[in-house]
């Protein structure tokens, strides 16, 4: 008997027949997204609440280059901003990219770490002051702040790496989800959950779960670095924004733990496991589907590809192309293997590409990767592509260049199913060797598609959470109950340290009178022995 | 459009046709219950895991008085001891109960909470005593031993209350979910996940989660006190035994962290919230059920009561009856009441029972809290009794008596779902005020109906996600990458004292060699200065 199938029904059914549950009304939600790669997924969930009936509001700039003004699921409220947010600009981040990997090329030394943090300081001291502008922007235009209070939503559904949307939030009084991996300067878990930072890796170690006496030491240090940053480039321009907009009963801080419920795009196949929070609904790959057949042109391609099948190649949205010199010596690796590959690429074609390789300017990346051809997927490491290449159980040779991307090829390196390598040390035959490895050693395949079994193996399937839970938002008015007032107290209270301070003084004087008392004693014992030898 | 509705749909089918999860066939699973309530919910899972086709296996004591040998839904293996464990001897908890109720009546005084404490120790190192003895008595036992190794078993379900099951697992190397609120000597939480006691409350310490100054003080005293009592009452026996029977590698603690899986007898619309792990999943209710048609008698007594309905009455599994002059307080205070009461009640009959008053030996609890004539619970706060009260929306009035069911009530009363009253200090005026005060205030209802549409407002009902979380322990032979093994680690590293040892042992060492530095060249400085003015 099939015990497994029946309880999964049992389980369908008994969420089919929940009765009690309150009914409700299509809802309003309102997204403040995030532009880039992040709108990508931020898309997805808006489909997904559109075709469930709700009415979605997007709040958009302007100069916005990915997210349209129209768009059968959503209204589009734009806004014009003196100059375009940063990563607004298609340009963006190839420029950004080319300098980040001149400066990794010289890597290992001081300076670099010095330069290579600064420039990442730098564009994200730029996008956050660009962010508070837009707050403003919203906050001092009462036509729009009228139409704001009057569309009379539900919920706010924002991803805070950019914060736009917390203090909309909280100016309009209204519940808030998010949909999350990163809020302001790291990783969403470091400021919702206690995360010791002796098994809990903080953004930009590169460090796993599993740390020596030396990589917890670096590991404290990035820690320490992050709170940094947090505190003296991102914080104060939006704590400037909270005191002036809302009085100085609260913080910037205080409002970015306030979402009722944290969509984390996360899941612990992936993820290392640390503490987490009750509003913390884990949706990692919830923009994975099944593949669909390919169009005829690429499906006759990688049919021809025989018994070895095909790889393929994609950097993500931000990035179209990569330097030249790497470009020719990847085409160079290329070249020399048996199987077809399929590589989007936007720049100028390497004069040395080989016969076997297509140029394509997009690709149905999920469609390719669910192929029973595709033998390999080449990826910067973006999460998108990441959680794909789990979901359809493709090993991944990983050449990360930007952001998480070095965070999120580890993860997978340390469950060998990917193989890594540095962008700024790649020749053709190091390239060719790497991807061979991927496609000969079985473990890679068999770890991914064991990562692939057990993020399939979920009580309710990624999407669904999200949906549920904001609804979930949306019929209770919020999920007070499901949020701690924690990070309301003073940080020496949230730490006991004003208990602690209290205990040690307690001790102190309990010990300090005793040992007087003892000494005064002592001190009348001796005379007395003193005037009776006398 | 009933958007809602519509949205479950979806989430059913998409549950229902999950593809490419492992089939299986029906699994093996071993259980080490705890005696006394506890088995009363362990026994509910045991016959859902029945009816989804696996085959249960109940190691039992042959002196037990819950646990019994024949039922349609295991089998069960019984191991003799030298004298029965404590919990299972029908009167233990009367006995006990009485002294403790004893002793809080002179309550206040320093003396009486040592003595409290004291009673409470002497039982729990008794009951841990035992439990270790019957390790003891498995692993001594060949035929026993060679028996359960022989069983196959896929996974051992334990309740860590009494952790014979934790040994027994890691004995026969199977993985282990645990059903469980509370471990050796506290709340399961503790030892799992990070538990700042600036907001999470230490058991025992009857606080909530916003606690002043005075009450942060007092919870850390609790929180210590729970450790020390681990550390120096529970834990000696089982390491014991640990080093005995698995050598030194390996300590007690490490073991009982060691499970897959928690299936938390826990939800957080009652629960305050706190940080949680990846491998915690919350099932707090799952043995709610819609109610069913009373035994028509007892219908018809309810049915008599009119617009006033009925009051129900019950203290649980283990406490059969109150001591006299308690009881005959409560009978006066019920004959007051315009409301016909149903009072579950074993010992002698009070001589001033009202007319209303219907004394039963057993009632269908749940069926009773179900039915639209109940307006009110009596209740001593034990777990089960509460969520089905939760369950069903009907306000609590509680006598908190033994364990937690005093922070069990506390939780309900910081809702504003229950009134409370000491037993101790209960007389038939006080009494009936607070029953009359939660029939007749509408907040206690409301509070207690709200918390009743949050807790069965969940994306899987806790029933399904305990067997969910089983069979995929089961499917996957464990569960590993949801469990940190930060346990492993050794308490200085854990906390990362070792870290900041170094750390300040670097920031010493270069300051002290930068003022020694200044200090000599002062001094040649002075020199230079002295021998040119000579």
């Amino acid at each position: 008997m099939n015990v497994l199938k029946a309880s999964h029904c049992l389980l369908a059914l008994s969420v089919l027949f929940a009765t009690d549950l309150p009914s409700a009304l299509a809802g309003k939600v309102l997204v403040f997204p995030v532009d880039g790669s992040h709108w990508v997924n931020m898309n997805i969930l808006i489909g997904v609440l559109h075709s469930s009936g709700h009415e979605v509001t997007v709040v958009r700039t302007a100069s916005s280059w990915y997210i349209k003004e129209d768009s059968p699921h959503y209204t589009a409220i734009t806004v014009t901003l003196p100059e375009p947010i940063n990563i607004e600009k298609p340009d963006f981040f190839i420029t950004f990219l080319s300098k980040m990997l001149e400066i990794q090329k010289r890597g290992g030394s001081p300076l670099a770490f010095v330069e290579f943090y600064w420039q990442m300081l730098t564009s994200l001291y730029g996008m956050h002051r660009q962010a508070s502008q837009l707050v403003v922007e919203i906050f001092e235009n009462p036509v729009l702040m009228k139409q704001l209070y009057e569309g009379r939503y539900d919920v706010v559904l924002t991803d805070p790496g950019l914060p736009v949307g917390v203090l909309v939030a909280h100016k309009l009084g209204l519940p808030m989800v998010y949909n999350v991996r990163w809020i302001t300067s790291g990783e969403g878990h470091f400021v919702v959950a206690p995360s010791p930072p002796s098994y809990v890796p903080a953004a930009g170690s590169l460090m796993s779960n599993r740390m020596s006496f030396g990589e917890r030491v670096k590991n404290i240090f990035h820690y320490v670095l992050n709170m940094c940053i947090d505190q003296f480039i991102v914080r104060p321009e939006y704590d400037k924004l909270v005191a002036h907009y809302f009085g100085l009963e609260t913080d910037f801080y205080h409002l970015l733990q306030g979402a009722d419920i944290w969509l984390m795009r996360s899941d612990f196949i992936f993820e290392f496991p640390r503490p987490t929070m009750p509003n913390i609904i884990y949706i990692g790959g919830f923009q994975c589907k099944p593949s669909e057949p390919l169009p005829p042109d690429l499906e006759e391609f990688v049919k021809g590809s025989g018994e070895h099948g095909v790889v393929i190649m994609s950097l993500g949205t931000l990035v179209k192309a990569l330097p030249s010199e790497i470009t020719s010596e990847i085409a160079a690796g290329f070249a020399q293997l048996p199987q077809r590959v399929i590589w989007r690429h936007l720049g100028e074609r390497p004069h040395n590409l080989g016969n076997n390789t297509l140029l394509v300017k997009w690709l149905p990346q999920n469609d390719l990767l669910g192929h029973p051809k595709t033998r390999a997927f080449v990826a910067h490491g973006g999460t998108n592509g990441i959680y794909e290449s789990i979901y359809h159980g493709v090993p991944v040779v990983g050449i990360p260049l930007l952001f998480d991307q070095f965070e999120n090829m580890l993860r997978l390196q340390v469950r060998g199913a990917a193989k890594v390598l540095d962008a700024t040390k790649l020749d053709s035959q190091s390239f060719l060797e790497a991807v061979q490895e991927v496609l000969h050693q079985p473990s890679y395949r068999e770890n991914m598609q064991r990562l692939s079994r057990l993020h399939k193996d979920q009580p309710t399937q990624p999407q669904d959470s999200a949906l549920y839970w904001i609804e979930y938002v949306m019929r209770h008015k919020g999920a007070a109950h499901l949020r701690t007032e924690s990070y309301k107290m003073p940080w020496y209270s949230y730490h006991s340290l004003d208990v602690m301070a209290f205990l040690l003084a307690v001790v102190l004087t309990v010990g300090g009178a005793v040992i007087l008392t003892i000494r005064y004693l002592c001190l009348c014992l001796c005379r007395r022995k003193k005037s009776k030898l006398e």
